[in-house]
């Protein structure tokens, strides 16, 4: 494929950045990639492993001469990051997990959504973590959301729409704040779960004794509570006003099968499950893994 | 491998009865296997497919001869079985996930817990059901738990604990209590968890644009909802005894981590995300997925 960049600047170098700088190498999508991190072992194993054309020591030397500028770094990090860049005319774009805070940082940065920044999500992870884990087809067959604003440049949504595109996902557009709605109940919340029930479990006395028994549903269940805790509690503390609201709901969901139990309403109970079974049977049938 | 028994009877013959035919048949285990189900079609289907021998109209004409009989009907029905076994004098196992209310039943039927009668629990399912979807390796690699009483002829227990571990399985004993109190924290509690998470989601006005943007978190959380509703319904009508105070144990856990949330003490929540991490890292080294 022919370059859709000049040089693309990738602002923290982990397993997405990193990714993505793969992604970008193996399809040929920029002449050039920056990178700074402030880690700089991961920019060595950038250069080693080919995936960057140069580590800088400094955010302002790794943007000079960006065209596009990927923010990698963790959430709470970007309005930092962000306040860096106020003199580029770059196409700036990120890959957080939440977007309505990403959005208020950058207003509070820059006194109004910049038309060149483009905030974005892709959907697509891994419990591994660190520039040594790069994927160039992580984003493969994933779903990438953007989030332009009424103030976005066409052009510039049109470009990390086109790298994307390029590294094999799917785009979609929708608003801040209905993405970080929906992220709240599909992700935020079993993440939640998972760590509450892997947390209780193995505070009870025989804790381990449990985890030997335990099958399955439990493996599957609790793998997202091997996730990253750091980016978790990030991901918590800017989108706690979305996620509080589900989580009452859910809450109250648990009380009212609670009530099914213990009054042994088994038909309501039965139902419920059915209902629940036919939702997740939809969900498999339009989600097929890959 | 050389027959450990001369007529194996197996009363309900869907994936976990089907797959226990399936795995004597292709390991010699057994001269002769005769089964019976309510579903005649069930029936047909084994006897075509070659996973037992003999077909029967009533449980009393297919225990008839039998050296060992393995019951593998919907755990609330076992004492309705166990009330045709009385003049036995085989071996008798049962495969329901819940222990102590067998033993009760047994009780109730016999009037004490019988020699002859071993209850077990292999840890092995699908979501797959019905003896179509037998599988003569389920077990292979898999946990089985048996629950032998005071009261329970040693012989009996270890012809049981030959047969599993002739199907591949790992044989535990424990308590009916003890195994009822593990499994309700690691297996009845996550399905419950995971309906109530689908079934609160698909209540969502947006649902299934929920489920379009639903990533790999959601997949692995959810799976355990498509489960059986039926059998899953009598597992909680079963256990609730065990199943209700870990709920609560759940709900106070959600709770609290509702409120670090809310008054913003990332510090706390990050540690709990952490500890939970390092359990589940734990449980991962334990039990590598086969």
């Amino acid at each position: 494929m022919s370059a859709l960049f000049k040089t693309v600047s990738i602002v923290g170098l982990g397993l997405v950045g990193g990714s993505i700088a793969a992604g970008i190498k193996q399809r040929g999508l920029a002449d050039q990639i920056a990178a700074f991190d402030s880690n700089k072992n991961s920019l060595s194993i950038g250069l080693e492993q080919g995936l960057i054309d140069k580590g800088c020591d400094s955010i302002v030397s790794a943007i000079d001469d960006a065209d596009l500028i990927i923010l990698a770094v963790p959430v709470l990090s970007i309005g930092a990051t962000l306040s860096e860049l106020k003199n580029t005319a770059a196409i700036i774009t990120d890959v957080g997990s939440v977007k309505s805070p990403v959005v208020k940082a950058a207003k509070e940065v820059f006194g109004k959504m910049p038309g060149n920044f483009i905030p974005g999500h892709p959907i697509a992870g891994s419990e591994k973590h660190g520039v040594t884990a790069a994927n160039p087809d992580l984003f493969e067959r994933h779903k990438v959301i953007l989030t332009p604003s009424a103030n976005s440049d066409k052009s510039a949504t049109d470009s990390v729409r086109k790298l994307w595109e390029a590294l094999g996902a799917k785009v979609i557009e929708m608003t801040p704040d209905h993405h970080d709605l929906v992220f709240a109940q599909t992700s935020h919340l079993p993440h939640l779960l998972a760590y509450a029930l892997v947390d209780m479990l193995s505070a009870q006395g025989e804790s381990f004794e449990i985890f030997e028994y335990a099958a399955g549903g439990f493996r599957d269940f609790s793998r997202i509570a091997a996730s990253e805790p750091v980016m978790w509690r990030d991901i918590f503390d800017a989108n706690g006003e979305k996620v509080l609201p589900i989580l009452d709901k859910y809450m109250d969901e648990l009380s009212q099968i609670r009530t099914l139990i213990a009054e042994g309403k088994m038909k309501e109970l039965e139902t419920l499950f059915k209902r629940a079974k036919i939702a997740r049977d939809h969900f498999s049938s339009i989600n097929k893994p890959s």
